[in-house]
């Protein structure tokens, strides 16, 4: 019945994505144009991410009416790392709420490095996007459950946001974060000296969880679906399963636009102006709201930890698209930019 | 001929905000609320903004088509301080484009306070909405003139986006700020010092220039006009004046979006979801974008500089409202906003 | 043996301080004054200290000759706490010598607190008298031994120092230490991360180790034989056993001079200039160098961590003896310093 | 008649250095091996200090008793710098007293750069020895003289402590010192925007006066005098003449001594145990308390603004004299160190 839905809204030219091949074959562009570049160095800090292929490179779409597209390495799992922070908050704030959420972590960019030692003026972690926000938000999901449980509990529900495309986890990933976790077992214990930690939380078992997180394996794939999701409003858009809350899906956005890409968040608001949340394993997690959720993966980083495919190939998105946030300001002069 | 189109949307019913009238009653019903908040404090580090009655409140729209309501203390001018600052950006952008202003002034917000004396680690202020930045963007306009005619420059350019309605000057402010402006010396020379400034500027006439701009009068009716003119992509509502160029207004917004309102901006880009700046004479010049320029003006302010009443009208704004900038994500559920 | 050389000396008048019994009714008069300090207040972040009486005030003076003068609360056991860092830096000197130690740790005043969350631009602890430092100096002792016979060494090292005198080890403060430890542990995780410890040394053992040193007991008594051991570069005046280097008496003096206590060290060097340490227990190790060594105790700490009545002591042994660092400067004009 | 008691004093074997002749050629023998050191680099912010030739190498020492000898470029000229402010220091403090100076300066090492732009937590520059604080206590001296006499007042000061030896004034290093003075602006501009300055007085003049100081010029044979008259208690020792109260030139040497050597402080205390201010024109003002004054010259720096030369001269010294804050404890062992 779904296919009909589609079938329907395509006989009608009613999709989002009015010209889908004309959008397809600018994707794809974009996509060999980023493909020669060899900028960036892969992370090396575990063994487990040296090892991803630096020409490693793929990008999906899939917009809020389930049409999909996807070129190069589509199908190659890689870990998650920090993109999980904007799931694990958009599951924190779907569950608590975000005014019990903020009552433990901050809406600032820090204006400082992603893994900086320091909390904001109220002792909390500046915002859910950085290491110290992302410990807690974890720590605020089913706090009562077992281990195991709540580690299934946030397994499955990325697993619905990925409308069940593959979801996977690498365990020597996660063997080896924790076993180089200094400085997030240093941000741990210096929150916890703060009273940051919700009531009751383990330090241990947050890290350890946190670390789970950051080790789940998504392709791009699953990944656009992830971010379909959120450009949805919570709903995924293959299966039309209601995930999260419209406002925690709303929050999520704010947060990814303003916090999402490391240091070079304000840059990428100003330039890109797009909501998307970047790891360190390649990842770029990126939404068009109301329109389409992109994922791409290219394993080398720039000096701030982008991926330097990931960002050239968001550049090219919103050189030719009108999907910047300020972007469809009423027009007078000449653009080329398309209205897909 | 200007009404005879309005009067043709009007008929056609193709307004921006269609439902006038109900949306009219909703903002005095905001403003009414608001009316009874009497936190904060005025300014009083001059004599000139101390003697600002803590009772002043004004509220003014004007839509991207020309629509206009008002309410309160609509004709007292007050000085924009720091409201100036969106609008020098503004006027820099259009004349030397982006970039160029950019190899001067940073995109982040700075996670520190607005006159903080502290630079980005490329030793440029971290923003144009920060004093430092503020200082610099003043320093590119027509630097080849003489100060007077800068100053009159700017001034046709203020009262152009006003479409005309009042701009006036404080004299007494501008002598004071100039006699309290200490902080403001520290931070030019230590730019003068990082070599900050562009070429040939000089330090003492950009610092005069700065406080003159500070130091122009609005009135929330000619406050909200500008609003709008950025609201619609440069063009002046009210007068169909191309002011500024697209991309410079459209760079504006994404920074008074993630700037705009000192160390609050964070939180007030996570709640409120629009461009605004603010500035310590007590007004909030806020921008919908694609439908309307509001200026609120109440002198008490909060500690971290923003007018509480102000605040207070954003907040009933967005909860009346689908103004939030990720607002309009496919709903499901029920909300009682409306989408005016 | 000993006895006759003290009688010896005392008969040919050559000891250092040869107006003993002045010196004494002198020592007394301050003692008394600092007793009705009542500012102050006792540390309570474990319990165990928080249970030490606010009146107790004991002081002890050991000469570098071996007279021995004490009032007060003198036979009152307090744990050590930060005054053990520079017994540890000058064990960890002997063993290893000042330049393998200063591998790992700086010689500076931080400017900052003593226990913040930043190193040196050479990414070490800013000196051996803060948290870090202290860690670190901790972590280079008899490093091939198991946990038990190193505690076993360093705390027979102390009672070297002591002459003999009581050493005693408070378990329960140790086993509180150990449970609010949330910043050393961020601290002791910070500092791996940066690769601060020495090849092999385990963050959890040191740590305990360290909390172990910190829950070390004297009586002043003790205590001041343990800073006349330092007064007298490195042997026991009361034993005539040889336990420091001269070398690492030398430089335990210079750090304890310049950072010994906690942010209030430049004023206690420019007030007081004489090296010392201070516990948060209340106890200040005191050293006039070549004279004697002192040792103070009292609970009532200041907003520094300082004891209230033990600083008000150092005043006025500096306003009574010409004891300052640079108080024997040729002198012109009078003076009522005594040259005891 | 003074030459009457030197001889007196020679004959009697009376001097403070008895073996002058050895002391003498050990000094000869550093300063040798020092004049071979080719790392540094002169300063070259102002053209001024960029003409120094960077072979220039001279040593002079002037004993508590006037005993002199000096070695190298002895009579070449060069601007005292940073050096003037342990000078101005002393000044102030005779004049004011230590309490009314420390009302507006700090004592505490800064833990920071020199020219920082940063005050300690109660808004007062950290110590008389850096930038901060000396642009403040040179606000203090003769604060109601016109801006000629207070000049004359200071140099006469300093011409007092040299005991009358060669003082000039370098005006062109003066011109350009205040013209590339953005740093010391805005330090000026935030200490008087926090209230730093004492009443009445104006910025403008404060600074042209510090300026004016830092251009003084001395020999090292003038300023050994100078250094001297510090190390022996605010007396020339080759005139007599009491210039500094004894206090003045005690708390003097307690901050060179904590803060003189720019970022190395600590480590030079810790090292050199002696109280020393350097200058960016490559000299070094060096007190061993009721021994000497020694002034070394050498104008290429090392990265912490100290001249390489003067630092080994340093580092020669207290490894063949016992001249280190903490050489004289009682001695256990072998030393090779000559107490002179």
């Amino acid at each position: 019945s779904e296919n009909i839905v589609l079938i329907g809204q395509a006989l009608k030219n009613e999709f989002v994505i009015p010209e889908w091949r004309v959008f397809c074959s600018t994707i794809e562009k974009i996509y060999v144009e980023a493909k020669s570049n060899t900028d960036g160095k892969v992370a090396n800090y575990i063994p487990q991410l040296s090892r991803y292929r630096p020409n490693y490179w793929g990008v999906s779409v899939c917009t809020v009416d389930g049409q999909r597209y996807s070129i190069g390495d589509t199908n190659v799992p890689f870990c998650l790392q920090s993109c999980s922070k904007a799931l694990t908050y958009a599951i924190a704030c779907t569950e608590k709420g975000a005014d019990h959420v903020h009552k433990y972590v901050g809406q600032e960019p820090s204006g400082r490095s992603f893994n900086e030692l320091s909390l904001d003026h109220n002792k909390k972690p500046h915002n859910p996007m950085i290491n110290a926000g992302g410990i807690l938000t974890t720590a605020m999901i089913e706090p009562h459950l077992k281990p195991a449980d709540r580690f299934d509990f946030i397994m499955n529900e990325y697993q619905r946001m990925a409308g069940g495309d593959f979801i996977g986890f690498s365990n020597a990933t996660y063997l080896s974060e924790k076993d180089t976790a200094d400085r997030n077992f240093a941000l741990s214990y210096y929150m916890r000296e703060n009273k940051c930690f919700p009531e009751g939380a383990s330090l241990q078992e947050t890290l350890e969880l946190y670390f789970q997180l950051c080790s789940i394996e998504v392709t791009v794939d699953s990944g656009a679906v992830m971010a379909a999701t959120l450009a949805n409003g919570g709903i995924c858009p293959t299966t039309g399963d209601a995930i999260l809350d419209n406002d925690a899906a709303r929050n999520t956005l704010s947060l990814m636009h303003s916090c999402g890409m490391y240091d070079y968040s304000g840059q990428f608001a100003f330039k890109i102006g797009l909501p998307a949340k970047s790891g360190v394993g390649g990842g770029i997690l990126l939404v068009v709201p109301n329109v389409c959720g992109i994922m791409t993966w290219s394993p080398p980083l720039d000096e701030l930890g982008n991926s330097c495919r990931g960002l050239q190939f968001c550049e090219g998105l919103v050189s030719n698209f009108n999907f910047h946030n300020y972007d469809n300001l009423n027009y007078h002069g000449n653009t080329k930019k398309m209205d897909p």
